[in-house]
């Protein structure tokens, strides 16, 4: 088995739809932080209704649904007030964090510390506050039901 | 059977993936105008995709196509420069023009003119240039296929 | 334009839903025969639903839908007693016939009249009982839906 | 915690697509079983589907998919001449029993003995071939995947 790293924490310069707790604060939860462009067909056509429909279908108790803005391109038209419309139009109730860049560096920093390859991306991150899976593109209800089911029960299973 | 009205030129300040022929310019062809905002979800998840299939399965010497960006909120949020990425990442493909507003107007000029509820808004211009048909919302495939391939057949029969 | 051929007439052993017109008696209407058999795949998930929504869709003075059961295979199964518990079952409520067959010839008698390759198959005939369209497989709803406004709006130029 | 109940072995007149081991012979691994008849819409429309993309998505060797067809009404039409058709048109992969028949009785044996409510039902078996989980209806795949994956992780805990 590989070894197994701690997720890197997030470095979030502004949160929407309330701040949830530090990634150290969520031990204990499975959490699925999905990292998204506004303007991406891929995450508003496909990826953000996914995360939607896991935000309704499981207890917030044991899973925590977290969006991050990963901003990488048109950073104009994808900024903060312009995210803010975006949410409140389609109406997405979990906490989505604004990732915060360093001066002059197009990719944001939670995106670098991922070595993420573009949007949208998945990343599964254990109840041991452990990095489990990163998927860069959509994964199907099925799989990612299944994975996230695997990850609950073992969280049951260490609780 | 209702007398028709023509239908109304529209006011655009600006036009992506090129400017159309006028109205006027455009009579012998059937047009499918269809107003939205690039940030309504209806607009982005339903509409817009229809356009393009529709824009896709017709014969364009025929069937013009052509949206029209009728920006009534979240004004900041959706200016020129985020719609032009918006139509880069989803590569739709027919011209999209940015309907003009009036100083301290939030309504937009021809979003006026055809008196237009909200987005998306599909309006129906015959070859004639006459306005057959405005809906409010999305209709099913089956349903819009039905009044074009109409519209087309009186096109044929004129002709 | 090619010449249009007048529609075979339909030979028919048994109707279920009560019994249509004869192709004569349809004349003034757009008829949409469609051809499949109730342990074909690509008819029963696909052809069949779009059949009931265009059957809902359209007013039935001026379209006909009517089914035609043209088994050439798996005979046994497919019998007039299963068929009758296919359409009960799935709710279907338009006119189906079952295809007649000559003894000892597996391919049923209109299913060789239109020369037919298989199921499901879509028929188009005008208001004037000639064949406009064949299409083996399944369409879609926007080139359905268009093919049906086209003769409809024939149909009402011609009355 | 409720008291699990050793699932009931099946009781099945014939298989097609290879006889599995019995239930007993499945002890670690997960087994979903899946009651359907064929001529019922929500399992060929939905729940069949559903159990071949399943069947597809996860390892052979670590869960089993096993459909089971109770025929509880339209007998004549549903024998097991009728379910080879429809299983070789459908090209289900799958192991299918059918489910046997006590004489006089229009119940099988096995949906009796899961106090089946009708089709389709999903029966969920752990690896140490207790029942988990019997639902009457679809679930829709994220609730199928979490409810795998929870019974997947429990059996690679106690291996």
């Amino acid at each position: 088995m590989a070894a197994l790293q701690a997720a890197p924490e997030w470095q979030v310069a502004r949160w929407f739809n309330g701040a949830p707790p530090t990634l150290a604060g969520l031990r204990g939860r499975v959490v699925l932080l999905h990292a998204f462009q506004m303007l991406c067909p891929g995450c508003a056509m496909h990826a953000l209704p996914q995360m939607q429909r896991v935000h309704r279908a499981f207890p917030r108790e044991r899973l925590a649904v977290i969006g991050l803005h990963t901003v990488f391109e048109h950073h104009a038209a994808q900024g903060p007030a312009a995210l803010a419309a975006f949410l409140h139009e389609y109406r997405y109730e979990f906490p989505v964090g604004v990732d915060a860049h360093d001066a002059g560096d197009p990719l944001p920093r939670t995106m670098r510390a991922y070595a993420m390859q573009g949007t949208p991306t998945l990343v599964l991150i254990d109840a041991a506050g452990r990095l489990r899976r990163q998927h860069f593109g959509v994964l199907d209800d099925l799989a990612l039901g299944a994975a996230l089911g695997g990850l609950l029960a073992a969280a049951s299973a260490d609780a």
